[in-house]
């Protein structure tokens, strides 16, 4: 069966929201995943609203996360960001807030102080993301965005945070920054009923930048159905989210983008 | 103790063999590790001699592997210049032959059937490798070159390789590499008595290029020296091979990339 489509507004960053919006309803897209950005340029009320007139559903809201900071005071200001993340989240009814956790900070070395940083932000933060029913979803990134982006670098990495956390946590899946796992088919097995969010988009060959090169469903080399059936067999039913930071597809016509995206349900 | 160290040629391209002979006799460096297209165009026979004269330790040969291939005519050619690459190393007398073990065959999505063949060229190999006294280190490489480059992408999997093929297979650990890893202490740990060669270089913020943008030990934030003292720890006391691939490094003048070279023992 072909899945349910989300468009993730960073794929069309040409756009504004209710652009994305409209632009969902008229192409038959069901979902939508908005980045906080053009949410908060909209207004996070007025587009409460108007997601929900379309009748379209929140797979995710991007995101939180980036808890490692220099000094204590960046960490509280984080902490801070990501309290209001989840309130926006709790706004629109996303099924999940996507957490992109952080890097290394400027200047450091120290890989487990920042993944400690990591885990004390998202303890901190918890306890309002279960009162507000917002469910935290950790995403590993790729390896190669481990200094600047991301010290969540596995899937394991993340289901052992999710153990350590308890309640109100999942992992957010892009096959993206997994799909070169050597662990990948059992990590993904122990997912099972933890799964928050699954992103597709592919890896290109050759890949010519480490964030603005991906490519849509289907231009590379990854065997997004057998990752697919991997989330559904751990009990995922929630369909896919397109999600391409592309240099070359923020070029392109969104029109033909949005046909593409909704065409990549029967790729994935 | 400042550790030994050895220059891979890769990181004075502009270089023939021979001047890189002469160089590391110059600065003082105790160790060479040349690739293979340099060392083809000097000749196997007057390399080795004059790294024997010159007094240099070959701390490895860079490089065999590259066993995937889209038809059984491809794989058997790589196996035959894997072979004629043990007889070269045998003739440098070389601590190890540097094994890149290759990416997904072109137009091709099937990564395990990748790694698949990429087992079965190291068993096809082995017998010689044995013969000849040259110990294959597999080399895992950063994930981001799994598509094109290896398939081999944690320690974790290149330990669990050498278990299943037993004698004669160890691991190069290069930091660039491996320094994200979530499980790299545990599988340095694990990797005891089996590390073959251990690369330096460094990770530069930003990376502007997924092969050629990777900074001299220091330039970037991998804590190397906390990897070294993991490799000590297991056994290891070869000291570091600096191999930096990198178009800047390339554009400066190679008698200062030498006493950089010379220099990061201090750093590493």
């Amino acid at each position: 069966m072909t899945p349910a489509v989300s468009l993730n507004t960073a794929t069309v960053k040409q756009w504004t929201l209710a652009q994305c919006i409209e632009g969902c309803a008229r192409h038959g897209i069901p979902g939508i995943s908005p980045w906080r950005d053009v949410l908060q340029e909209m207004g996070v009320d007025a587009a409460a609203r108007r997601i929900r007139d379309a009748g379209l559903r929140v797979t995710g809201l991007c995101r939180g996360g980036m808890f490692p900071a220099a000094d204590a005071a960046g960490r509280a200001a984080a902490i801070e960001d990501n309290r209001r993340a989840i309130a926006e989240a709790a706004a629109l009814g996303a099924d999940c807030l996507v957490m992109v956790c952080g890097g290394l900070p400027p200047g450091s070395k120290d890989l487990p102080g920042a993944r400690a940083m990591v885990r004390e932000g998202l303890e901190a933060i918890l306890p309002e993301a279960r009162a507000a029913g917002v469910t935290l979803a950790l995403e590993p990134l790729h390896p190669m965005t481990c200094a600047d982006r991301s010290v969540l670098s596995t899937l394991k990495q993340a289901l052992d945070l999710c153990d350590a956390l308890g309640d109100g946590v999942g992992v957010a899946v892009d096959v993206y920054h997994v799909w070169w796992d050597p662990e990948l088919a059992a990590q993904m097995a122990r997912a099972k009923g933890r799964i928050a969010a699954f992103h597709v988009c592919d890896w290109k060959v050759p890949t010519t930048d480490l964030v603005f090169d991906r490519g849509m469903p289907g231009e590379g080399v990854i065997d997004i159905p057998a990752i697919r059936a991997m989330a559904e067999a751990a009990g995922w039913r929630g369909g896919v989210e397109v999600e391409v930071l592309s240099r070359a597809v923020w070029a392109m016509d969104p029109e033909e983008v949005l046909k593409r995206v909704k065409a990549a349900g029967a790729l994935c």
